[in-house]
Parts: structure tokens; C-alpha cells; sequence
């Protein structure tokens, strides 16, 4: 199994790329093709003592930025690290991909180079994120479709629920739809008629989910259109975050708050890794025709390699037949 | 000045209501009127040894309750503490009214029993939520509002502005519209068309907000429709609870974790005050043409007290007529 891996996205490209794509190799026994400037990737190799005989680089001349305009990867940088990874993908030379830089323009290049399965409206943007009661859940759409129609969230839910089965091992995914009220009444047109499409689905439908119960892991699998679905993503790690900061300076304030981290330390730390997105890697772009994984924009070595040991396990699980033969 | 009070509103009526509204008496020196069966609220003040007889009470024979609909109100519901508190604010019985109650019901007794400033086109629910920064914002609309257009958005930033800046206190607050990325281009055509007339109104205003910025206090107003509100509003206040009530798990986990928490108690119990909602008290519908406060459904005294309190500053900030004149 080949995969190929961005080296240029992400805010710790490309050293930590190139660490990761490694771990990844070692621990998975995958092979690795690195996109991106050679000669970079090279002296930065050279310069931390990595050796790089075990993988494949193809160059790319140009790197598409966090901020630059998604649609710039059909453009202007149609010679990125990303869109010669892609091409690569889409032309058989590899089984899957990862980037940790620019999300939208993932989504456009996965929609456009890659393409989508046939019969799939819209591919949807889906993170993972913890939970607080010991598990994870999937957060789709998270930012690909800014509009969408009842059927994509139809889609979005099956696809969903594939993943989370084949990929993260839970049994019949409980599928919610993110609403402001759990009434079937609640909400916009969109969720209205959503509802009772995914109701009619034979999915494991639990119905409307608010914001408070989600990280209470009230379901597995959670559906919105992919502007509420950013929103509530980035509240969601952004709080989380913030409150782990704040227990973090608490327990830096003086002498006597420092012992008592001392006592509680391997807790704390357990507490941290629980809701940390590193662990879980990778957000697949679902309704991809191939495995396209975005990574954490500020991915280091290890979230590289969790996300290339889910795109991995989503190979081996076939999610992608499964979901065409499920259309 | 004279604030009327739904005793039978929220999880906890009507005893802490009817606690927080005696306290807010004697702490601020208003008069209360309590709305609802006035049978019960005298043998509940009678059980728990609290005296009524500074109070007014005006009886209401039923009660909204927190998951009927809110249409209601007006029918079947039209004799609840609810309903014939707000009709007596309307009929110039008292200057302000709170409820803990159902918050729908809230919304449209507002906009149809106590009606809208003249030129205000919807009211808006506008919670005000603590940052991580030393500080609070108030987010408008957290969902009267399922479906938005741009012209309310601007209405809802104008008038949290000046509730802001009048009864928080904030010298000429920052306005943020919440999106899906910083750049004037980023979400839907809500947004888009809001982002240019929110930059030509004078206010100041910082451009979009990302959901990761919230928590960290980038701006004193954010403005949405109100499902994203709703949905940004409640993810915001879970995952805050949740991290919190992990931390209470770890701390009270053995022996060795509960001298930790010994040592750090009052820092921690700081931290927990500083996003706690019960301080904040209450969020206003904003646009309405009498003062009307919605206090949060686990509402106890303490929360009644403070939702009074700042009834009480924005009836002396004069925070209605500034938004007529403004308008």
C-alpha cells in the first residue's frame, strides 16, 4: 500500500511531515511518496539526520498557503505539493493521500482532481473529535459545503456511518442531526427535511442533536450543513482548548499550585490526551472516488502518522466500495 | 421602578425564583411583582419560612412548560405566569420582566404580546457569554431566528452594541460576525451580504470570527443568524461544563487527588465562577420594545438575583430608547 503524503501542508511542514510519513512506514509498514520541493526535503532530512532511501519523493515546485483561495490549486498552483499529490492519486499512483495545509483548497482538489464516487451530490468534510464520555464521534459536514440540500445530509449521514463501523469499529453508529431543539419540528427547512430522509434511511437515526449534547457522546455520528458545521467544530476545540489553558496556568501560578500538578500529573495528562486531536489524526474528506485524509493544520510527526495509519485502516476496510455499493 | 417575574419559569421554580427575587429587592431596591398560581407561591414562601409581604403577586393558572411550543403562548398557554406577566408589562404594569422559562415561548410573547421597537424588524435572543480573556461577550441571535436576513444581522449588531456599551460597560465595543474563516469572502450569501453592511454602519466592527476565537475574547458582540447562534451557544456552554466536570472527576478521584484539589481549591473554584453563566444572569431580547429578559433554565436565586440586576441597568441605561433613536 502506497500513500502519499503532503510534505508541505501544515504550520510544521515539512519537518514534522516527513517525521510522521516515517513513524508511519516503520509502525505500519506502508510505503510513502513525499510531494513537495526535492531539494527541501531533502537538506531538511539531511539537516536532522533522517534518512529518506526508504521513500519516494516527486517533486512539486509551489505551495498553496493556509489563507490563499482554495480554487488556486486548479490555478495558480496547480504545481502544489497538493495538486501534484492528488494527480498522483487520482492517476493511480498511489492508494491514498494526506495534507495537513489548506482545507478548503483539499476539498476543491478532492472534488475536482481526485473527484467524487458516482452517485455522491457532494463530498463532505469530516473531523472526528473526542468526546467526554471515553470515545469520539464524527462532526460532516465541517466546512465543504457552505450550502447544502436535505439529500446531501442524507449522504453525509450514510457515508458517515460507514466510517465510523469500518474505520473506528463501533456498531451501528447512532447518526444525529445537529439542530437547535430535539423536536422534529426544530430548526430551518434544510433540517425539516432532512429529518425525515434520514429517518426513512435505515440508519441508526437517534434524531436531533443540540450543541450541548454533543460532548456529552450522545451519538456517533453527527450532520449538518458545512457552515454550522465549522462553527460548532472550532467552538467546540476552541473551548476545550481554552479551559486546558486556563487549568494550565492555574497549576503554573506559584509554588504551592505546582506540587499539587505533581500529585495529579498522570491524570492531567491523561485528561489532555483525551481531547487530543492529535490522537485521532485525520478528518477524510467522504464521497472522495479515493481516500483524501486532511491532517490537523497544526499537525506534528505523531498526528502525521495517526492520519496515514486511519487512511490505512480505511483502505483495508474498503469504506469507499462499501459506499458505492450502499448508493 | 417595578420588575415582574414568571415564579414558575425554569427548572428550579418556583422557590429560587421567588429566593432570587426577594434578594434582588433588598439588594437594589426594586419592587416585584411575582406572576403565577398565587396559591402556590404562598404556601412554598410559607414551607420555607420567607416572607411575601413586600411583594405583589398576580396569579396565572398555568404554567408553559420548557417543551411545549411556543406558539402557545398566545392559545392554549395565553393564562400562563408567562403570558400574563408580559401582557402586564405591555399594559404598563412594571418597567422589566424575567422569566427562566421555556425560551421560544420567550421569543414569540415578546415579539407578539410586548411587540418591537418601532423599525426593528425581528427581535433577537442575545445570551452573553463569559471569554477566556477576563471577560464576556453577548452573541445575537442564539435562535429566535432559525432564518436570517443580512438587514437583521446589522439591526442585531447595532443593538448589542449599544447594550454593550450602556449596561456592560465596554467603551465602543468590537462588532464580529461569526464564520468559517477571517477573510470578507467566507461563508454564505448571509454573510456575505451582512459582512458589507455591518462595515458601513459606523459600528466597529473587526471583520468575521472564526469559532476558535470566541473562547479567547476577540470581540464584545458576535452576530449570527440564529440557528448557528443556538448551535455555537450551547456547543460553548457544554464542552466549558464538560472539561469542568472532568476536572471535578480527577480532583475527587482517591485520596492523593483530593489533597491536589486542597491545595489549589480557591484558584479552582475561581476558575469555575469565572464561566459560570448563573453571573452573567441573563439574556435579553434584544429589539423588543419593553425590557424582557430570558434567565437560564437551571436558574437558581442567585442567577434571578443577577437577570434583575441587569434588567434594572438596562431600564436606567435608557438602552430602548438609544436603539429608537438610533434607528
Amino acid at each position: 500500500m502506497k500513500i502519499i503524503v503532503d510534505a508541505f501542508g501544515g504550520d510544521n511542514a515539512p519537518l514534522e511531515i516527513i517525521k510522521g510519513a516515517l513513524l508511519a512506514k516503520e509502525e505500519y509498514g506502508v510505503d510513502i511518496i513525499l510531494t513537495g520541493k526535492e531539494n527541501v526535503i531533502k537538506d531538511t532530512a539531511k539537516q536532522n539526520n533522517i534518512g529518506l532511501s526508504s521513500v519516494e519523493i516527486v517533486n512539486a515546485d509551489s505551495v498553496i498557503a493556509m489563507d490563499e483561495e482554495p480554487g488556486e490549486i486548479l490555478k495558480s498552483k496547480s504545481d502544489s505539493s497538493m495538486a501534484v499529490g492528488m494527480k498522483l492519486l487520482a492517476n493511480g499512483g498511489g492508494d491514498g493521500f494526506i495534507s495537513a495545509g489548506n482545507s478548503g483548497a483539499i476539498c476543491v482538489g478532492a472534488t475536482m482532481i481526485v473527484k467524487r464516487i458516482k452517485g455522491i451530490k457532494r463530498p463532505g468534510f469530516a473531523a472526528v473529535l473526542p468526546h467526554f464520555n471515553d470515545g469520539c464521534f464524527m462532526l460532516c459536514d465541517c466546512g465543504a459545503n457552505v450550502d447544502c440540500r436535505p439529500e446531501m445530509l442524507k449522504q453525509f449521514a450514510r457515508m458517515s456511518s460507514i466510517y465510523m463501523e469500518k474505520v473506528m469499529n463501533i456498531n451501528n453508529p447512532r447518526v444525529g442531526l445537529a439542530n437547535i431543539g430535539t423536536e422534529p419540528h426544530k430548526g430551518t427547512e434544510l433540517q425539516h427535511t432532512a429529518y425525515e430522509l434520514i429517518s426513512a434511511s435505515g440508519l441508526n437515526f437517534i434524531g436531533n442533536a443540540e450543541g450541548r449534547q454533543l460532548p456529552q457522546g450522545v451519538c456517533d455520528v453527527v450532520i449538518c450543513d458545512g457552515f454550522s458545521g465549522n462553527l460548532i467544530l472550532k467552538t467546540y476545540e476552541g473551548v476545550a482548548k481554552s479551559v486546558m489553558g486556563e487549568i494550565k496556568k492555574l497549576f503554573s501560578k506559584n509554588l504551592k499550585n505546582k506540587l499539587a500538578a505533581g500529585i495529579v500529573y498522570s491524570d492531567l495528562k491523561g485528561l489532555k490526551n483525551k481531547f487530543d486531536y492529535h490522537e485521532y489524526g485525520g478528518a477524510p474528506i467522504m464521497g472522495c472516488a479515493k481516500p483524501v485524509f486532511k491532517a490537523h493544520g497544526s499537525a506534528k510527526a505523531n498526528t502525521i502518522k495517526n492520519a496515514i495509519r486511519l487512511t490505512k485502516n480505511y483502505i483495508d476496510a474498503n469504506v469507499i466500495e462499501t459506499i458505492s455499493a450502499e448508493l
